[in-house]
């Protein structure tokens, strides 16, 4: 007998993921139709803007919202996928800038928006200004999926009233987003010693958990018509669930089989990765463990015996050990959120399904 | 006895400015209800974002979109003036993302954004990251001011009806000025012999007219429900008047008083800037005249005498005539748009006053 995380799985890649992805590419191309003139310049912005959403991705987002539409009785599946596909052009959008601050080079094993500008700009001979310029096309275009996003929202085949709420609520959810970019950039700005637990699950609940679980769902309920408990329902599904999985990300981060995870070693102390296993740790650390601690973050050149000192410490201080256990009770507290909440049932096993498979991952 | 002109900036700074700068106001403040938990991060992010709409600017887009609800007969003048401010706060997002673009430290005489978040970084103690990181809270902040805009939009005392149709209208002029912008950074990239005359035309049809004139009047033609004729007549007053205006502004700034302008001497040929002036100019060229035009162009230390043989060159070739006789042309056209539109008759005194007095500049 499968398991409901294995169906929820299944029914992510076999059902949602093509329906969606067959949307967004018909949905970027039609852009062309509002080109003010031929120019490469548009057909360039557009074909990189298709590469760019079309090179993978789960589809956990837009998926979640044709879930919250179905689990309220929503009945117009079509409109709904139509609908999802914004909050996956917001993926698109969000990492296109993120690349160009954190100036990173690859994503989902390609160019980054701003390295395709750049290696197109150097195939055309502008190698000298080619980084800058990159750059600032790679603004614009994530600037112009920002706009296409709000425009296949309101295409949907909804009525007004609702596209008001759902563009409202869209746009909430993007404002979450938005605070939790700038505060996880802040952080990274601060020492360390000054970055409290509040702020660390902050960020979590702002970036995972309204961006990618409860946002999404609210948004497929709203198209439903769905009550309040219902939409408090995703909420809380959606919240503690979103905090759950970074917690345990980080303990994977942290204690994870390399191999199993894909990230470089120790890659979060070598970065000075905020973690509340850190910040736990520091909290609850002798003069000298601190001290040690401080000296192994950020650190570039970290040795293996210098990451088992720090995972020594963070297990001593009872650090660990409390974000399990967080992890753990955040994590209950979302699927029994699910399990009384009052909606559909094959959605509801699809919601618990996917809940099961982010808190069990031992990868 | 006044002129219509004199009427339109009188009417423009003491009523609407007033009336605009305190709904701006006031909303970038209420953003605050939102923040997610106390944090000197949102704090700054919304002072800066304050501190940046704040400072300036004669509010002419905002004020379109309130005589353009007006004109067409619109009766709730409070619902329309809550709705002008998006535009303006749209402006504050483009500039934010624009001054990074171009690298610039200045705006309206004080700090970019990018610029304020670096002193603020290094009065933190944060110098060296301080530019890089200062760059990816203003691309942030940037984001914030988008969501605000649509936010704003949404929340005015219009029928769900209106908010979807003006919301979609908002959106399609961003796209616009977004591609205007891709191509003008496009244009600077290619060697200008490659510039054409319609590309030109295109990007101040898009930057000027669309973003500035008739998009912000249509956009309250919508709130006003608007004829098709009446937003058409919009259309027309904007786009033969915005190209207008920006053929004048290159005129003046190759020939115009440098005292009067204020802009630096000789500030568009040192930049390479792609006017039409140049390009017509180059089209009609003799070999000598190209060779000798294209040496001078992007000059960084560029002589008086150098700047006079460009202008002689222009001149020669026809080129400044073409262009003024242009300017001329379209100008008439936008001008008789609005004087020939089923329009209200101050509305309609106002949008002549404001097109004579932005083709009457000598400065």
């Amino acid at each position: 007998m499968e398991t409901l995380a294995e169906n929820a799985l299944k029914k992510l890649k076999e059902v949602h993921k093509p329906e969606i992805d067959k949307r967004l590419g018909q949905k970027i191309m039609e852009e062309k139709k509002y080109f003010p003139l031929e120019h490469e310049a548009f057909e360039k912005e557009v074909e990189f803007l298709y590469d760019f959403n079309m090179r993978g991705g789960k589809r956990l987002r837009p998926a979640f919202i044709v879930e919250g539409y179905l689990a309220v009785g929503g009945e117009n599946i079509d409109a709904a996928y139509d609908a999802s596909i914004a909050i996956e052009g917001s993926e698109a959008y969000l990492l296109i800038h993120d690349d160009i601050i954190d100036n990173d080079t690859l994503r989902r094993g390609k160019p980054t928006m701003h390295v395709m500008y750049k290696n197109y700009l150097e195939s055309i001979g502008l190698g000298s200004r080619a980084v800058e310029l990159g750059k600032s096309l790679a603004i614009v275009s994530g600037d112009l999926q920002a706009v296409m996003n709000y425009h296949w929202l309101l295409e949907t085949d909804f009525p007004d009233e609702l596209k008001t709420k759902v563009v409202l609520k869209f746009n909430h959810i993007l404002r979450l987003t938005n605070y939790g970019q700038l505060l996880d950039i802040t952080l990274e700005t601060l020492p360390i010693e000054k970055v409290k637990e509040e702020d660390v699950i902050t960020v979590h609940s702002l970036k995972t958990s309204a961006y990618t679980i409860w946002g999404p769902l609210q948004i497929g309920g709203v198209l439903g018509e769905a009550t309040e408990d219902q939409l408090n329902a995703f909420y809380d599904y959606g919240y503690n669930l979103g905090i759950a999985f970074q917690l345990q990300d980080d303990i994977l981060g942290l204690y994870g089989d390399v191999k199993k995870t894909g990230k470089p070693a120790h890659s979060d102390l070598k970065e000075g990765k905020r973690t509340l296993l850190i910040v736990k740790a520091l909290e609850n650390a002798t003069e000298e463990q601190k001290r040690e601690l401080l000296g192994i973050l950020g650190k570039k050149n970290l040795t293996d015996e210098e990451a088992e000192i720090a995972r020594d410490i963070v297990r001593e201080t009872g650090s660990l050990e409390y974000n399990k256990k967080l992890a753990r009770e955040l994590a209950e507290k979302g699927l029994n959120a699910i399990k009384n909440a009052d909606i559909e049932k094959e959605p509801k096993e699809y919601l618990i399904g996917i809940a099961e498979f982010l808190i069990n991952r031992d990868v």
